[in-house]
């Protein structure tokens, strides 16, 4: 998949370097069980790059540069190679003065924001990324699907467990992942989307025929809503927007905050630890054998499918082989 | 009865300052409609006094100070006074850098996060706070109140319109919401708490006898349980806490970021109006009038009580009494 993948890419003029990053980040969000971010994506990054909305060479500019902040201008490039520069810049920088933040862009999708948060923690930091993605959600008590999907990823290391990875959108559920239901031809629970005339609706196909996405919170709708709005203006306005647009955000936020300098960071992984174990601790329950921790799910749906494969529906995989076809990209 | 109420402080030994302060915020947070933070604590907090728990006129020790980093150790001090400190030290630093932190432990409740949020705003910054609050909430999975209620405020300035104010918890409802509707002898909706058997329960009573306020999200309740392991960790082991105890937890953490470091402030303000009025045009949803904005409904509550005055159930009042009359404060 990694090579098919990354080959279409190359195909397509990418770079080495950058057609291996996206290859890699796309497989590696279905090895956790993330196929909504994984190689269902590529036929629209194909279209994205054919119509010279991705140049796949483009690098990065910094058009500012503080000891703390960064921003950047993606040029067109991909949003992989984007995100990955603007972690690594707060990385570095939260590394010499404690904490800092990147902004960025002007580039494409960039993919499952748990893979860019985890670089922090997998650097001792904790790593916090949000961008708005898709104008998928109603506002509170609106019915219009104006807000963005707005991730948040939140990365913190432990000691001996996996690192928590927070990675959730501000709506019920993400696009992508509501797409995916509609190409298995399952239902959605109620709660989860309304229809363009504003009614609950279990159809999945009613998101795109004008319906939207509920914000997170059910009766407290407003928590999803304020959340959402936090990413709109921390990824549009504070990089220089001036208007909620309907196509999709692409300005992307993103903060690593250096442990070492708040405590001891061993300390810090103990305690880490202590925390855990006591929820895990917890009685269950009904229905539930164990508590997760956030990110513990991905983990091991990536050890499990490094072993066992990756299913892929037939819709998914057919369109690639065309795309790869039509490019002259060697399938098996 | 912020006369009152700063009394009351000053009877058991607060110097003027911090007395006017807690009792200032208190009366802020009913006249903002946060009954659950307003003077219904004013008991709890005495109690806190007279038995040493809160040291009034203690006063905030720095044990940490990097440029964009403060550590304050409370010293048993009011929370109120603390949280103000480590708000007021963020900002500062901010102002200098871009970014800044503050942790702080070792103080009272800090009342509505809200009221150090939007200090931030004021100053043309986005502001940060965050803290674990009782341990109220289940774990997603699980059954016994382990996690913080763990509320977190951001607060956003605007141009014409008052800034945004996000101020949630990570459970259904806080507990003090709860508390407010058992003092009104009000039932809760279903899917707020769950009771000491882990069933659902309309009982608000049920909460404080072993039950557990469930995490937001519903059927995604990893959200709100992962939003709640975010504050817990932040506020314990980034501040050198290394169990999970069962009482509430006294970390508080805080940031500031500075806009114009960013982009100019009044663009920044004239594109956070643009998405609000955007957001606020969307067609509504059936039962709804108009779109707020997070914080909208406490300004405009503020307005309204300033006008027509506060209402405080008989309860909350005769026991307020009881302890003025007890130390001799002036009740009318």
């Amino acid at each position: 998949m990694r090579r098919v993948s990354s080959d279409i890419f190359l195909a397509l003029g990418a770079p080495k370097e950058g057609a291996n990053l996206v290859a890699d980040l796309l497989v590696r969000a279905n090895l956790a069980g993330v196929d909504s971010h994984g190689i269902i994506r590529i036929p629209s990054y194909v279209k994205e790059i054919e119509e010279h909305r991705i140049v796949p060479g483009s690098k990065p500019k910094v058009v500012k540069d503080m000891a703390t902040i960064t921003i950047l201008d993606g040029n067109r490039g991909f949003g992989q190679v984007v995100a990955l520069k603007a972690m690594e810049l707060a990385i570095e920088k939260a590394g010499r003065k404690g904490l800092a933040a990147t902004g960025a862009y002007n580039c494409g999708h960039i993919g499952r924001l748990a893979d860019y948060a985890i670089l922090a923690a997998e650097r001792n930091m904790i790593g916090l990324v949000m961008t708005p993605g898709g104008r998928w959600v109603a506002p509170w008590g609106g019915m219009e699907a104006i807000l963005g999907i707005s991730p948040i990823s939140i990365a913190i290391p432990a000691g001996k467990y996996k690192p928590f990875v927070l990675d959730m959108s501000s709506g019920v559920a993400a696009a992508g992942k509501i797409r995916v239901k509609a190409v298995r031809g399952e239902k959605l629970p109620l709660g989860w989307i309304i229809d363009k005339d504003g009614k609950p609706s279990t159809n999945p196909e009613d998101l795109e025929k004008g319906g939207a996405i509920l914000p997170i919170g059910g009766d407290v709708g407003y928590k999803g809503h304020g959340l959402s709005l936090i990413v709109e203006f921390m990824c549009g306005p504070l990089l220089g927007f001036k208007e909620l647009t309907k196509g999709p955000g692409k300005g992307i936020f993103m903060m690593a905050l250096n442990i070492e300098d708040f405590t001891p960071i061993e300390e810090f992984k103990t305690g880490v630890d202590s925390y855990i174990e006591t929820v895990k601790a917890s009685r269950l329950a009904q229905g539930y054998r164990e508590i997760l921790i956030p990110g513990e799910p991905e983990f091991r749906e990536d050890e499990r499918r490094r072993r066992e494969g990756i299913y892929v529906e037939e819709a998914t995989w057919d369109e690639i082989v065309k795309i790869a076809r039509r490019l002259k990209v060697e399938i098996e």
